[in-house]
């Protein structure tokens, strides 16, 4: 029924090549089927002004694509001279689903930027960068306790996230971009391992559903991030 | 317990001034208790670019907030030279929340633009904001209609919104700014008269919640915005 | 004559709503016919680089019109990345006026920025801007004078402006928009209580007038300012 | 009494170079006393889109001040992104002023930028722009005429400009940078040959003036500008 | 004697990986050594305004490096707003070289962009991007004249660029990210096969050379060029 | 042959008018045949943050090109809020050419800025701008030494920079504009007194050329240079 030839309910292939650039102190290029994201984590030693002296460390995102990561060519936003409202929402997003299983007073005061950048789109870049970027915090940080520059872990619990969308009808789990671009509904989902929900962003533009349909898109969401969980327990392994 | 001394499933006043500014083709200016958002909705006739020849029209949003509509004077965004992302963010949602319930094709070729502009924020502004951009929407509507310029009503049904959260481990209704500065979880919903959800973006910085806890934010939220059709059908009759 | 059944001499009802928004220092919504204008005065406890550690404070000011204060909408500068020329020259003109009758060494080592928002425009928003900002500034002022925070008043004088044209050959006070799209020329005057004048704009694009001509403007506008300054005594009172 | 050692009256030494620079269709250097400022006229047969059609042309003016045309190094404005708001003021003003001379019918469906480049500042840059640019849309004027491309000389009048300010309490004529960064007040004032007023600014920043005080400025700048309207005669003949 | 212990006339490794990505028309992620950029070719059948109607095409190049594609994280251009006067330099560059080897009549009317997008430097970034962005115009090419949209191949000879250095008094051949940022002085060569000169850029900060040291960096050019001409070679067949 | 009848090693008229502004603590205006561009050098006691504490100063410039300096107007880089990257290019090459001759460590801690406007072109912009900007800077750093600022002279030797190209087949110095448009490949040399090469960038665009091309170009831009550092001689004795 799914274009792809997928279940309701299955994912797509998750790989991540953890290593992929040597210069952040964490990297990977994860992929969801076709939909490739390179996450590097970049340590530095000071803060934003407004967080400088409290004792605490800060984690942000920022997200880009390459021009011609997606069918027909974007323009450059470096060449436009500004960010688009999507990569700012997509770039706030990244950012806290990452605070949101960090605990920066055990940070220290440092900052950690996961750039995110989208090599080739096909659905879910940003699902897909929000996962693979804990692979590359989850490095750097391990970094950190390796040198001694910290000493208790402050990321103890794995973050995830995957869309869910209503085609034809039927709620499906990891949409690519043939079914994103025709399904009726369409919702992220960030969990945090163990059940908890860090964010939902479930948008209806053009269709609505009711809250028995917004459950088992959050169901459906769990199984795929189980999948993804299990993808970065063995990266980082 | 709240702050506010609300019970905890309890809107704040809601008041519409419809009419507030005498050029726009709808206006008013809706109250949530102290949080005030002057709405219009411009007609034009034509379209951007890439919507035309389509035979359908556009219904997009704009918001900003006044600098010192908040407790410490924010910069001007037109000084600065950029919007923010948060701004970015609430006026891409204002937009599909207001498209969700129009039917373009009977709108025409024509363009309604949504300004919401606060001036004074209390909490709860992109709440106020479509809530109250759907009366100035249902005002230039109802014009076009008088006028002979459209024959069936594009906007046959209501939409609005109002945030939850969970204040010291209780859910709660419609929170305003204390409450909000102290929320472990916030979530704003877009609902649709009858039942259906437009929107959630449900965001737990520094928390978590599980599935319960977002379907008790969810049913406040039913509870808020049957409040809400109320004002609206009281405004525009 | 007029179009708007006036006396050539007559100003439009002046209305003045003080703390129209809350945060602020100061505020008012002040209106001169069917102009509304948002002012508030924002006291900052910090100086520009370029004034610190001279023991003297500064007062500026920021202007700005809601997309739909004008007939047609007019674009969001904040969304077209910067200020037009005009805001600019407003925005300058504000913050000299009120410079004029501010004693700086008085005021001490602080800023207050006096915002202009223009909600509705039917000509005269900038006579009207610096009118309503003196009330904005002189109840922030004397906030600070009754928490002791200065000892002596900084604003020992009222400060007013007023726009006159010549309108089909005679020169008419206070124009309003239908008046100014159709004027010969056009002078806005800023003048202090007392006789004094701080500033004169006259401009005459497609006419121009002789130094008799230039005198009636004057005299005219020390009437209208005489009224402004009555419903500015009234205001704070 | 002057630190010029100037007559309260007297104006610096004007000279006007014409032909300065060869591509533009007229063009001179202008200088009074130590200020310069190379004034180009351009012609260009389009119009900006929301002239055309209406059987007339345009003229407009752009002014900008070298790096180190002052005193200390300012920075350059192409770098820094953004004109400043004094730029644009100017350059608007340079703009209404030609324009109150130029028959815009006569000109036909073209435009004529000026462009004013301070290449060295002493004070009254922009009466010595608006004062040049006439002597520049004079030259390039004539070349259409001369050229057959128009009939009628849509440019029969002069116009000029000269700054007055009260220094030391006595009114003096024509300041430069030393009497204007004491001055207590400051007007520019752009006449027209034969005695009609095209612009007034008058500025009391940290001061006042009163109608009589006014006048005596008035008077100055007549005198004034009649030395540049005898300058622009021999100029262009 | 160099760092990487190369011999002085000694490219690093080159790598072509062709068809990286799988939207673009062509592709390839080329590696001298451990610098590393994706290069593609976007089709576009319109050209820029200027280009329009003469019955030939364009092809242009953007540059850009990740932030993290370095030792130490750079700010995000897209994020500050501008691109930078490297950045720049070097995108004219690449569109240079490549339209040095392309008959633009041949191509016909439409436009095809090289973006270079650096994932990871130690050097040579814009020599590789060159080399790089040749492989991914020919595949774009070749599937233009697959598709009989061309007739007559546009792209008949190669072009390949490489830089060299003075390293403590030695001429040696592409230099890496060591010996760079210790050379006396440093050029890139853009050469064609078969021995033209398309460009060269030699650049002496801190020291100078003489005509027989830039003959003998042009002769290692020719060297290192040889290489990568046969590693083109090698891609696209 | 040549369109200006030069013979093919000859250089336009060189004139170099020292002390053309007053402010500035260096400044020429140079002219190679129309080709005039006004160089100041201003000297600032203060370094860019990344700079200081290194006991040793910097030298840059900065280029920019009045609007109708040219055959048919440009807009202003100012107005359209970005340099171009042509701008760039040139500035940094200019920022190069003068600090390859300059010992920072004998500057002391502060900046030289070096800003060429150019008033008229008609080819050979920024090589007359680096030609220009040594005099500049000369004088700049007399005036250090005079007034004791500095003990060692940092500017011992000379730097001049010249265009050559091949045009009709025939390698030529100088190249003005009618030359430029029409010529085969294109170098810019810049040269240091003695015989030294601090730039070289030979651009090939359409054409190419070979080893022994590039030679005989480098040997009349000696011939050109020694022209230049004559000028240089006299103006600054």
């Amino acid at each position: 029924m799914r274009p792809s030839g997928r279940a309701a309910d299955e994912m797509r292939a998750i790989t991540i090549e953890t290593g992929f650039t040597k210069h952040a102190e964490g990297s990977c290029l994860i992929s969801f089927g076709e939909t490739r994201v390179l996450c590097t984590a970049s340590i530095e030693e000071r803060l934003p002004p407004w967080l400088r002296g409290k004792g605490e460390g800060w984690v942000t995102g920022e997200y880009s694509m390459l021009p011609r990561a997606t069918h027909t060519r974007g323009s450059r936003e470096a060449a436009k001279g500004k960010q688009s409202g999507r990569t700012q929402e997509i770039q706030r997003l990244i950012g806290r689903s990452l605070r949101a299983v960090t605990d920066l007073k055990k940070l220290g005061e440092r900052q950690i930027t996961l750039d995110c950048d989208v090599l080739q789109a096909d659905g879910g870049t940003r699902t897909a960068s929000i996962s693979g970027a804990w692979v590359a915090l989850r490095l750097a940080v391990q970094g950190l306790m390796d040198s001694g520059a910290i000493k208790e872990d402050p990321l103890t619990r794995k973050v995830a996230a995957v869309s869910c969308g209503i085609f034809k009808g039927t709620p499906v789990l990891d949409l690519d971009y043939d079914e994103d671009s025709n399904a009726d509904a369409d919702a992220n989902f960030v969990l945090i391992e163990g059940g908890q929900i860090a964010e939902v962003q479930a948008t209806a533009e053009g269709a609505t559903y009711d809250e028995e349909g917004l459950l088992r898109l959050l169901r459906l969401a769990r199984t795929g991030c189980d999948d993804i969980f299990k993808a970065q327990d063995a990266a980082v392994r």
